[in-house]
Order: structure tokens, then C-alpha cells, then sequence
């Protein structure tokens, strides 16, 4: 096995990090390998906002439901769909952009996601620990404007970068035979669910869980209190609502 | 310098392969290596469809616009965001899955992007060249038809994967500096722009390029051939209503 492979296979999320700080040189050499991932058309539709300051770090904490990991770490990234820059250059330039739709937003969000993706390997591969906070596309809104992003941009993900202070275990996941389909996708059956998510269901934690939970199953941790219909309803609206405010609905 | 930064500070994409193939074991590897990456809340929301049959190539091929790389490459990766699996489980489970909307829909896109590219990543690790094919969120409606993807599921990219027969030249990236921000966006100023998009346009393949498309400037090339905004509007259309038919638009 390879360093990569050690990498890749050994990893899991850190969410506590140690007070060591992550410096300028380090971070721009996890950016530069990010800035090299595939990108449509060479167009580089992405824009990465860094927070470091501990007074912007508190103002983002609550955007993201007051996860410890804004302010404890030392860097966090705001990877963002990105036309705006580019729709300038085509002002500039005696070009007419036609990004202002909903495939031009999946694009720099595709873009942008890459990127965000390479950045993490990168900062695993120098010891560093990430965690990536899902938040970013419930308060879109108002990270958009705490982060004062223009028209064209919207923010997709965010990641949180610092030494680790932590080695929690690494959590389960799915066989790899779940989650994969050959030539066309195979629809599951009752049996194949209940095989592939077995060992989930059966883990201590998972069983912890639905004590705490007051649930008769783990799935009903999921529906009715980590992901409830009412909120992602709630949070799509909001979102639709930004892709609109931020030009990318006018299709 | 590791051997990490090497990969990814030298990467370049690979759009033609030799006749060598990609054995299963070593596909699996890496496919378990994308499967350690980060997912929202551990519920794995992404299933990859592979495709390595020659007819089931050449059926595809079309709906990538006939990019030889389908066709030449031994193994062709759909990353596809999925509910089905997850909304299954729940309902086994006693549990009333609410993943029918667009929040939902950007998670399971978010996750298999992520995959996406640790598998990329992987494969160039292990030597291996990759291209990823943005045509997937044009067609999607065809593609869900030729893969048999069920309700809930929706493809967001496509990666090709194979040994490599060329070693092109390493396109341009914009500067660092023109894609990061620190602590807030700092919007661009027309020097900014013409600064960051200098080398671009300066090159002799961009130059090569204004020349061939008869246009003016390098950004029309883009706004008036290669990215136009009346082919970006008919595919935001075909693709809001692919999420609207696959499930994900009720909120």
C-alpha cells in the first residue's frame, strides 16, 4: 500500500484542534495543488474565502449552528461558485456572459466542490485534520452577506483546517457493494437493505443513539431529529431564493 | 516536496488511453479509498455507476456529445447524488423520509462530488490519467434513462479512467491571488481583471484559438461558442426538470 492509499483509507474527520497555528506558506501550498483539479473549460468558476480572524470566526459560528470547530480551528475555507469574476473579464472583454441560470450555478458549484475536495487530501497528507460543515447551504443567505459575496456568487461548502487534537475512531461505512452499480443501477430489495445496513445498525454508538433519542430505530434519528423534513423544506426555500437573489434563476 | 504535492501540483487531465485495462481489484481499491471520504451526517447519499461494457459505451457516448474519451477509456465512472437507497432504509425502519427537495438534492451532490474526486485523486496516485466530462448535467435525462436510475437518483458527473497514451502540456490557472479572498470577498477591479487574465490571453494556444473561432477576444470564444447562454438556458431547463421528475423539488 502506498502513502496515498494509507491516506485516503486511515482518514476520518477531526473536529478538535490543537492551538498550533496553520501558517500562510503551508496554506497556500494546500491551495495552489487545490487550484490544479479539473475545472469546466479551464474557467476556474470557484472562489475561496479564508477566515482566520478570530472576530469573523465568532460572527460565523452561529451561521453554522455554533459548531466548535469555526472557532477552534485555526483556518476555515468558504469554497464558493464563482461567475462573478469571470462574467467580469467577459464585460471586459467585448463578450456577452449567458451564466446567469441554473446550470452555470451547478457548474462553479461542481468547480468548487473538486477544489474543496483536492484542498482536503492535500491538508490530510501534511498531518493536518478537516471537517467539512454541511451547513454552508442551510445560511447561504447570510453568509453571503457576513462574507459580503457579490451577484455570482454563491457559497457550497465550508471546511475547517488545524492540527489534530483527536484521533476519534473511524466511524462505519455502507460495504462498498452498496454504494456501487454495474453497467446499470440495480434497485434494491428489502434483503439487500437490510444486509448493507446491518453492521450500522447493529454498532454500539448507533444503538446509543437511539436510546438518547428516545427512537424506536436509527433511521428515525435521521427523519425525525438530524435531518427533519420541516427544516430541509425550510432550507431549500431559502436556498432557491439565494440561487435567485445571486443571478444564477434566470433561465 | 512529497510525493502528494508532485501528484497534484503535476497533474494533468488524460483524455487518451492506452488499450491496457483497469482490473477490477484495482478499481475496488480506489473506490474504496472514495468511499472514506467525507459524507453529510454518514449517510453516504451518492451511488457510482460503472460502465465498462463497449455497447453500453457507445450508447453513452452521445449523451457526452461523442467525447472519444467514453469510448477509449477502459472504465467510465457516473457519480450520481442518491436518495433512493437512503428514503428505502427509512421506510423499512418505521421512519417517514422528508429528502424530496432541493437541499436534499444539493447533499447528495455535494457527497458524490467529494467521491468523486478522491477517486480521481487516487487513480492519478496509482498512475492512472482521469477526465471529467461536464456534459453529465446537460443530459441527464438521458443518461438517467440509459443507466435505469430510479426516483431519487440524479447524475451529477462523469469521470473516465484509464492508462494514459499522451502527456499534454499543463493548461494555465489563474494566479492564487485571483481566486482566494482573505476574511471577506474583495470584489475586482478592471486592473485586477486584466492583470489575472493576462497570461491566459497571452498564451499562443489562446491566441491560436480567437483565431480559429474567428472572434475578437478570447472571452467570446467562450461567451459565443464554447459556453452559450441559449445552450446554458435550454439545459438549466431539462435539468430543473429532471429534479423536479426525479423527486427532489416538493418543498
Amino acid at each position: 500500500m502506498t502513502d496515498i492509499s494509507n491516506i485516503l483509507l486511515g482518514r476520518r474527520t477531526i473536529r478538535k484542534y490543537s492551538s498550533k497555528t496553520v501558517d500562510d506558506k503551508l496554506l497556500y501550498e494546500l491551495l495552489m495543488m487545490g487550484c490544479r483539479t479539473s475545472t469546466t473549460g479551464n474557467m476556474q468558476v470557484y472562489s475561496i474565502i479564508i477566515t482566520r480572524d478570530g472576530k469573523k470566526k465568532n460572527d460565523l459560528a452561529p451561521l453554522h449552528f455554533n459548531q466548535g470547530m469555526i472557532t477552534e480551528a485555526p483556518v476555515v475555507l468558504t469554497f464558493c461558485a464563482d461567475f462573478n469574476r469571470f462574467n467580469r473579464w467577459c464585460q471586459m472583454r467585448k463578450a456577452e456572459p449567458g451564466y446567469d441560470n441554473f446550470l452555470s450555478f451547478m457548474t462553479g458549484a461542481i468547480d468548487a466542490l473538486l477544489v474543496a475536495q483536492t484542498v482536503c487530501i492535500a491538508a490530510e497528507s501534511k498531518g493536518l485534520g478537516i471537517c467539512y460543515l454541511g451547513t454552508t447551504t442551510y445560511n447561504a443567505n447570510k453568509i453571503i452577506d457576513l462574507l459580503k459575496l457579490p451577484k455570482g456568487v454563491v457559497p457550497v461548502t465550508t471546511v475547517t483546517i488545524g492540527w489534530p487534537s483527536e484521533k476519534p475512531e473511524q466511524p462505519d461505512r455502507l460495504p462498498l457493494e452498496a454504494v456501487i452499480h454495474k453497467e446499470t443501477y440495480c434497485d434494491y430489495s428489502g434483503q439487500d437493505i437490510k444486509r448493507y445496513y446491518k453492521a450500522k445498525e447493529e454498532r454500539k454508538d448507533s444503538q446509543q443513539f437511539v436510546l438518547e433519542n428516545n427512537k424506536e430505530t436509527l433511521a428515525q434519528v435521521f427523519t425525525d431529529v438530524r435531518y427533519k423534513k420541516e427544516d430541509n423544506i425550510y432550507f431549500s426555500k431559502i436556498l432557491l431564493q439565494v440561487l435567485k437573489d445571486q443571478g444564477f434563476m434566470d433561465q
